[in-house]
């Protein structure tokens, strides 16, 4: 039987965020990966310069193995919406793993699934991320019991290739990440609040709150 | 005025290499991306779980000042598909950057624009980049005149920070791998032919042949 991963999208998505994990995820044998929405339908994302297709309703899957939430500013209005809430407490209930991305924590959050639970979001949201139940941890990828986030946008790709080990062992992770060709060379070394210079810190805090 | 900046997708299109430099180059000041096909309409990826919608045809956007041609093994038919070709060389010609991830540097190479160039693409590609014209360099980003190449598919994430380094400078490249939060850490060491296990170097490399 195939493992039904739902990756839950909507307007104003960042791309990065689900789409990393997908590229992951979809490579691992016997897995059946579904982006899905409150509505089917085309999803454009914070840019506005893409639009992603979600093939099913949320009701139309209600029971995946594996949910992933991605952020983007988009996600704040599902923080108040009951359907998608409602959707994501049974979905939990039942899933072998739920996972987020960057601000899809504050998503969990929001559905009472990280109440006293590890987790992680993009660096500038871990103050909401505690308003929210949770203990943030500033770590790329944090697991506790079955719910396992990443920080921000592209630490989604470590977060698959983690959970992908985890559902599938070691020598399958390493297998797609070779296909992947994830050997990372970034040009700079700026991908962190500690390592980037200050005035980019405050830049980056400011624009995104 | 903004930078246009053009990624071409078809059906059977590996999502991440175009994904990864849309979070980054949508991210530049006064850069306007638009995913373009053929012709217009939703594309359907490698894995055939994701549609990601082509906005215009190509004839609709003639002279973008940023070219970007992902992977995938749906890409192959553009190789011989004269509309395209057509279009890849005029663009290439008025272009300020012509680039490519993974396998799009096939079609880079088909259209005639890799000639005596160094370039790289995914790691089991590069013979087949050599029979098209290009002198292959097994490295992450590869930068020869105005064409960026970038090996396989994550290395467009890395290829389009030094793209965005070589528009907007190296500051505003780095505010992106903030925002992005770009700080990789893969759980294993096992993203290049180099690093991973030999066998999984075979296994990577016969299915992709």
């Amino acid at each position: 039987m195939s493992t039904r991963i739902a990756i839950l999208i909507f307007d104003g998505l960042t791309a990065l965020d689900a789409i990393g994990p997908y590229e992951v995820l979809s490579r691992l044998p016997e897995a059946e990966v579904t982006f899905i929405g409150k509505q089917a339908g085309v999803k454009r994302t914070d840019t506005g310069a893409l639009g992603v297709q979600a093939d099913l309703a949320l009701s139309e899957l209600p029971n995946p193995e594996v949910v992933l939430v991605p952020g983007g500013k988009g996600n704040r209005p599902l923080m108040g919406d009951a359907d998608v809430l409602d959707w994501l407490r049974g979905a939990h209930d039942a899933s072998t793993w739920t996972t987020s991305v960057c601000t899809g924590a504050l998503v969990l959050g929001a559905a009472g699934t990280l109440d006293g639970k590890r987790a992680t979001t993009h660096w500038a949201y871990l103050d909401a991320l505690r308003e929210l139940g949770a203990e943030p941890v500033p770590e790329r990828v944090v697991e506790d019991g079955k719910i396992l986030t990443a920080a921000g946008v592209s630490a989604g790709i470590d977060m698959a290739l983690t959970l992908a080990s985890r559902i599938a062992g070691d020598k399958v992770a390493q297998a797609i990440q070779l296909g992947i060709e994830y050997d990372p060379k970034p040009p700079f070394d700026a991908g962190s609040p500690a390592k980037a210079p200050a005035e980019l810190v405050d830049l980056i805090r400011s624009s995104e709150s």
